[in-house]
């Protein structure tokens, strides 16, 4: 059972080493890719869409081209356990989901996602190894139609220096950067 | 000349892997995050900010156990280029950002962030040479104490199953989950 182009205990390697655990998160997000990216339309260029930022997004930057910092994945808030990744140029891709009909036939899995135990409570040997059995078997694929253009990230633009803090910053955030104009996370 | 625990050489090869390119953001990224480190206050757990979305974030990724999908890093969208790294108990921590004065007397590397020259008239091997000679010194640092609470990712809680899609969502979402309620990026 490959994941990608990796073997399985090569996979647990890479998320154990970036991810910090091997949490069930990523190792259902690694067949979830897995199965995007053998599904995918033909076409050379693809970008990614994770729909929750848990987990997920570290199974598509270890398994595809897309990162963050490259801006090729984009993260939503909408708390689902899906990716999909679309060619940027007409928007045809492919999107893998956590189905919820299956994952009722993997008592511990469904436990743990649905939080039907206390996490105290759970038996993770059990709850990994029936991930693993079940693989692509937890999993639906639907084909679908990305607005590209709304997934855009804003472009850096022109660069001014603020007076405030005296960096660079986008100039089309206004005269100050957005930090000196209240958003600063530092007390 | 070491980045983090890698060798320059190392490091360029990683970030060609993860990133695609050694993108000169990804470079100035890597002495950023290795400056931040070598200047962290004691203790054992630290959380990253990236006040950019654009490479920055994947330099931390490399570097640090910090990643997008574990939650270890934020991203801000302030357009600056810095780079915190703090205590996740007593907010305490370094940040480092892109010294203005200090990169003037870099002459292609202030034209390239700046945005001085349009970006084919770039001499890319010039402006990778600067910055790599520069290491630090394009730098500055300060102590920084930040506020853990603000930046803290809101716990996915309860879990529902929306009536539209039929997929699982965080309830505290609302009687749908976020796509159904009219944010998906399908058409």
């Amino acid at each position: 059972m490959n994941i990608g182009t990796y073997t399985y205990e090569e996979y647990v390697h890479l998320v154990k080493s970036f991810h910090g655990s091997l949490a069930p998160g990523l190792l259902i997000g690694g067949f979830m890719v897995d199965m995007a990216m053998k599904n995918l339309p033909e076409g050379e260029f693809f970008d990614a869409i994770c729909e929750t930022p848990a987990c997920l997004p570290d199974a598509v930057q270890l398994l595809t081209p897309c990162t963050i910092g490259n801006g090729w994945l984009k993260v939503l808030d909408f708390g689902r356990f899906a990716v999909a990744l679309y060619d940027k140029e007409n928007g045809q891709g492919v999107r893998v989901f956590l189905d919820m009909k299956k994952l009722k036939r993997y008592s511990e899995a469904n436990n743990w996602f649905l939080k039907l135990k206390p996490k105290n409570e759970q038996d993770s040997t059990l709850l990994i190894g029936q991930i693993k059995e079940a693989g692509h078997d937890l999993l639906s694929l639907q084909p679908v139609r990305v607005d590209p253009k709304s997934l855009q990230r804003e472009k850096m633009g022109p660069v001014a220096i603020c007076p405030a803090c005296g960096e660079g910053y986008p100039a089309r955030h206004g005269e100050r950067c957005h930090s000196c104009q209240g958003g600063s996370p530092y007390l």
